[in-house]
C-alpha cells in the first residue's frame, strides 16, 4: 500500500518526480465557500524555490502553480482541487552519470531495491521537488486557518553549531529579511558565514527549524493514536532530510524533574509555563504550540565520493548538479505547510463532533 | 473523527479506561495459520505492569489477557482477534478528590474541554493503562516478526542527567536483569540511585529509551508521507509522556557536515557507517534501525501542587495515589510494542507489492 | 488487508465467531455527552435473536450485551465504546461432522482456501452470529439519529413469491406484531403459511426487506465515490445472504422514461414524486429515503445434500443443527442497524464541513 | 469528509468538473515494473466518449489523456501516476440559463444546498464527465488484471422494456460492433429502434448493464464488511444514474428455494451451477463473477419541464444542450473500469497475506 496521501478529513494526494512532466496533487475536503488568495499561494511557493540567494542552489524553477478544478470564480466549491506545476529547467544530463550509481546516503539504493524500475533523474520521486506540492496545499490551509485565528511561523534556529540561544532576542518579522530565515540578525550573519565556508569546501551542513503555532483553540487532537503532536511529528518526519522531532520541552524534558516541568494552571485555564508546548494528553490546551525539527546535512556533495553501482562495482560519484549547502532555510515554508495541513485536518476532525 | 485505531493492513483498535470494566482491543489483519505463543504474550504484559520493584508504582494489577476470538486451537484464523484485560485493583477512592480538579500538566483540562463528560477516575482514557492493550498486540506482532528474522530490543539509555555514553559497554542481555532496564550495570546503578532520591522527595524525573531493530529487509516504508521512520515516530509520539523522537544520528545530524554524515556504501550494499539509522529516503536499507524516544517526568507528584478546578477556583492537588517516580523503565515494552506494530504493518504493505 | 471495520468518522470494528468465547466490537467516534438507553439496546438485540417463534431457528441465545468502556454514568465520554456478548448455547457437536466438509453455497470452501486454518464450528467468522455486534452499534446510532429527528423503519415486503404490492396497505406499527415482520396482516399470514410449508420440507426460501428512513436533512452524502446510496448499498450487501440492493425506483427505473421518472420540484424544495428515493447526485434531498434488499434462501437445508470434503471426496451433508427456513424476518433489525451506522457516519462527515 | 478517493491498496483520487480547466486524477499503489500500453488506455477512453453514433450525444471531446508522472520509459515506477484530460468543446453558454435553476432529478438542488457555491456549468462536479478519469485508471487496472489472467466484459442487457432473455444467444465479440453494445444483434436492433423513438420525443430511457469477470482466483474479498460483492456494489452505485445492483441470482434469489438455489460442489472445487455469481461468504470461489447494474433514464430531457429556481420561483427548464437519450451504452466502459479498480484493489489486499 503506497503512501502518497496525507490527512483524513482534509486530504492531500501528490504526484510527480523531479524530472517528470509535472508535479501536482489533489486537495480533497477543503470546505466550500472560501475565497482563495491566489497570489498568496504563489508567494508561498516562491519562498520555497531555489535560486533565491547566493547561499542556495542555483536551479531556476518558476514553480508556477496552475489550479485545474475545485475553485469557481475564486471561491472553493467543495469539489476536489486539482493542481499542477510544470517541471522546467531540468538539466537531466546532470544525472546521466548516475543512472546506475548509488549515491551515499541518498534514496537511490533503497528505491532501486524496493521498486526495481526507477526514474533516476534528479532523484525521481525521492527528490525534494515534490515538497512544492505540499507548499501549495499548505498555502490554502494557512489561509483557512488564519481566518480561524490560527497562525503559523517557522524559522531557522540552528545551522551546524550556530544556534539561537534562550538569550537571543527573536523578532519574527525579521525571518524573511535574511536568506537563512533566522529571526535574529546577528545569529543569521553567523549562520551565513558558516554556510559559505561549507559551500566553498563543496560540503553540506545540517540544522534545525523551530515552528510556532498561535491561536489553536482548546480541543484539537484525537487520542490515543492520533494525538495532535503525534500527527505533527509524522508530518515533519515525512519531509526530506528530517532526522528528529520534539515539541515543547522536547528532549530537555528527559533531564527535568516533575516539580520543574509541570505547567501550573491559572484560574482562566492558561498556564504559567509552557513546557507542554500547547498540547496535553495529545490535545491542544489553548497555549502556543511549538516544536523543533532536525535536518541532516544534504547528502549530495560538491566533492567526489567513493561509492558503488548497481552491479556492486566501486565507482566515484562526482560532485555535479546544483545543490544547497544547507537545505534548512528553504525548508521553512515546507515545515509551515505540513503544520498547516495537520492542524487543518485536526480542526475539521474536531468540528465533526463539536 | 476519533483516533483509536493504529495501522493500515495490520490494525489495532483499542478501548478502555483506567477504572472501567475492562480494557482491550481488536487486532485485524493478522495473517492466518500462525501459531501463537500465549505465554510469551503474558510475559510481555508482565514486563509492563506496575509493582515489580521498589522503584515503580505499587499498584497491583494481574493484567491477565483473555483472547475472545480469531485464534482456534492456538493458531490464527485470519479473523479479527478480540481480547480484553479485566481491570482490578482500582482504588477509585484515590481519585474522588480529583473529580472537579485539573491536575497540572495532565490531560484533565483538555479532556474536560474537548469531551465535556469525562471519566476522571485514574485519568480515565488518558491514563497510561491503555498501553497494556498495545503491548498485547505488539506481543503478537513481535512473534510474527521474529519468524521473519526481525527482532526488536529497547532499553533505557537516560534517566535525568544520567546517560549511557558512547564509551559505555552495552550488553542487551542485561536489560531485563535490573529494574531500570539499562543494559550497563554501572549506569543502571546510578540511575536507580537517582530515581530513589527523586522518589523520596515525592518528585518525578524524565528519561530516554533507545530502540534497536535488527533484521529488517530492504524495502519497507512508503514514501512520500508514510516513510518508515515517520510512522515509527508517530507510533512513539502517541505513547503517554513522550516529548521527542529521533532516529539514526537524530538531532546530532544538525551539527554535522555531509562529508562526516554520509554512509558510504560497500559493494554488497551494506554501509560503512550508519548515521541513516537503517532508513534512507524513508525506506529500510537493510542496516540496523535505531531510534531514541524522550519522556518527560510524570506529571503526578507525591507532593502537593497548586492548581484550579473546573469552576476556576484555586485548589491544592494533594499528592495521593500510587505512581512512578520515573515511568521510563515500564515504557520499554511499550516502545517495543509500538515498533512491532509499525514494522509488521509495513511488512504487510511491502508484501502487497512484492 | 482485512475488512472488519465499517465507517469513517463513526466506526465499528467487530470480532467473534459463532462458537468462540465471545463476539463483540469497538465503536469509535460516538460523540461525548450522549445519554445511552441501555434497555433499548438490549431490545434491538432481542429483536434479532433466534428462538422467538415457531418459524425461526430454535437456538437459544440470551444475547446479553455488556459494555466495557466509553460510557460513564450512563453518558458517552467520547472514548471508544468496547462491548461483548458471551457466546452460549453453542452445540458444537452439531458441527463435528462438518470439520472437513464443504457445505454447498456456504463459505466453508472459500474460507478454507483463503485462510487455510478455519474455525468450522457453526460457520466460524462466516456465521451470521457476528451481525449481533452490528445490531448493538446500530442501536446506539439509532438513538443518536432519533435525537436528530431521523428514524429508520425496515420490514419484510417479500417472501418467496408472496410480495407486498403497491395496493396493499402498509401500517408500520404492525411490523413487530407478527413473526414475519410484514406491516400488512393479510400478506403476513400468507408469508407464514409459505414459510411453514418450506420448513416442513426441510428447505429454505428467500425474500426481500424494504427500509424507510425519514427525517434525513438535505446534504448528506459525499460524491463522487462515497455517495450516500453507494455507502448504504455496501452496508446492505455486507449482510449475510444479501444478493441485491436497489433504492428509490431501483431496477424498475431501467424500464421508465425520463418524463415519467423525473421528480418535479415544488417551490419549497420538496418533490412531487420520489423516484429518487430521497437521494440525488448521491446527496440526500430531504425526501424520504427508501431502498430494498434481496436475500437468497439460506444455504443450510434440513435435508441431505451431496457435496465434497477437503480431500475432494464425495460426501453427504446431513441436515442437522438448528436453522431458519427463512432468515429475512430476523434480518430486519440488521438492515436497520446498517442503515443507522451508515447514516450516522454521513451525518458526522456532513457536520465536519457545515 | 469528502469522498473523491476510491480503493485502499490500489487507490484512485479524481478531480475535475465538466467545464473546468481539466479533469484528472492520481493513481497510487500501482506496482512497479509494469509496462503500460498507452494506446489501449486511449482506446478505453474513446469507448466512453460522446459523439460516436447517432444515438448518443453529439458533444465532441477528444478526451486525450496525458500522463504526468509515475511512468518512466513506459514502465511504472511505483510512484503515484498523475494524469489529466484537458476539457474542450464546452459550450458553457448552453448552461447560462441554468445558473439559478434546479433541474428536476438532477444534482443541482442538493449540490447547492450542500456546498452553497457551485459550478453550475454542465453540472459541474456532478456531471458524468468525471467518469472519464475512472476509465483511465480502470484501463491501467485492466491491463494489470489481464496479465494475471483476469478479464472483464460488460454489455447492455436491457434498454427500457427490451431485454436480453435467457434464450437469447450472447456473443461477447459482438458487443463493440453495434452502438448499443448489446452482444446479440437482433436485440441490439430492437434497442436502437426504441432509443431513436425516445430521442425523437425529446425524452430519455433507462436500461441495465451486465458484467462478467472471468479468471478471478479463489480467495479475493475481505469479510465481514469489505466482502468482494459489497465493494463491487459500492463501486457500481457510485456511477451516475445507477439505481440498483445485484450479483449472481440477484433479486430472483428472493423467490427461490434453497434446494433450487444451492450450487453443489464438484470434487475439483468447481460448482455445478453458479447462482452464487462466483462469490460465497464475500470471497471469490473461482467461478465466473457476474452482476447487473440498473440505470435510470437520464434526467435532462430535450423537452421543457416545469421547475423552480433558487429563490423558490417557478420556472421552465428548456430542453437545451447535447444529451444522451440513453446513457447505458456509454456506461459500459465505466462499469468495466469500476470492476477493474475494485478487483485490482482486492487482488493486492489478498496478496498482502498470501
Amino acid at each position: 500500500m503506497a503512501g502518497n496521501t496525507f490527512g483524513t478529513l482534509f486530504r492531500l494526494t501528490t504526484f510527480g518526480e523531479s524530472h517528470g512532466v509535472a508535479i501536482g496533487g489533489v486537495i480533497d475536503g477543503f470546505p466550500a465557500g472560501f475565497s482563495i488568495d491566489m497570489e498568496a499561494v504563489q508567494e508561498e511557493l516562491d519562498r520555497r524555490k531555489p535560486g533565491q540567494s547566493a547561499i542556495v542552489t542555483q536551479r531556476k524553477e518558476s514553480d508556477t502553480v496552475q489550479f485545474l478544478s475545485g475553485i469557481f470564480e475564486g471561491v472553493t466549491t467543495g469539489a476536489p482541487i486539482g493542481f499542477q506545476i510544470i517541471n522546467e529547467n531540468q538539466k537531466s544530463s546532470d544525472y546521466e552519470h548516475l543512472k546506475e550509481v548509488y549515491r551515499p546516503s541518498h534514496a537511490d539504493f533503497t528505491y532501486d531495491k524496493k521498486y526495481g524500475h526507477r526514474d533516476y533523474r534528479g532523484g525521481g520521486r525521492s527528490s525534494a521537488r515534490e515538497t512544492a506540492c505540499r507548499v501549495v496545499a499548505g498555502a490554502l490551509a494557512k489561509q483557512f486557518l488564519t481566518e480561524k485565528g490560527i497562525d503559523i511561523f517557522a524559522f531557522v534556529d540552528q545551522v551546524g553549531n550556530i544556534r539561537l540561544s534562550e538569550d537571543d532576542r527573536i523578532d519574527l518579522s525579521e525571518t524573511e529579511s535574511n536568506p537563512v530565515r533566522c529571526p535574529n540578525a546577528d545569529v543569521a550573519d553567523k549562520m551565513q558565514v558558516l554556510i559559505r565556508e561549507v559551500r566553498k569546501e563543496g560540503d553540506t551542513v545540517g540544522g534545525c527549524i523551530r515552528c510556532i503555532v498561535q491561536g489553536v483553540p482548546v480541543g484539537l487532537g484525537e487520542p490515543v493514536f492520533d494525538k495532535l503532536h503525534a500527527d505533527i511529528g509524522k508530518a515533519m518526519l515525512s519531509i526530506n532530510a528530517v532526522k528528529g522531532f520534539e515539541y515543547g520541552s522536547g528532549f530537555e524534558a528527559a533531564e527535568m524533574l516533575g516539580s520543574q516541568h509541570n505547567d501550573l494552571l491559572n484560574p482562566d485555564g492558561s498556564t504559567q509555563t509552557n513546557f507542554s508546548g500547547g498540547i496535553q494528553g495529545g490535545i491542544s490546551n489553548g497555549e502556543t504550540i511549538f516544536f523543533r525539527v532536525a535536518f541532516k546535512p544534504v547528502a549530495t556533495l560538491m566533492k567526489d565520493q567513493p561509492s558503488v553501482n548497481n552491479r556492486g562495482e566501486e565507482v566515484i560519484v562526482k560532485g555535479k548538479g546544483r545543490h544547497d549547502a544547507c537545505v534548512v532555510p528553504r525548508a521553512v515554508p515546507i515545515v509551515e505547510a505540513m503544520a498547516a495541513l495537520t492542524i487543518m485536518d485536526h480542526w475539521l476532525r474536531y468540528k465533526a463532533i463539536n
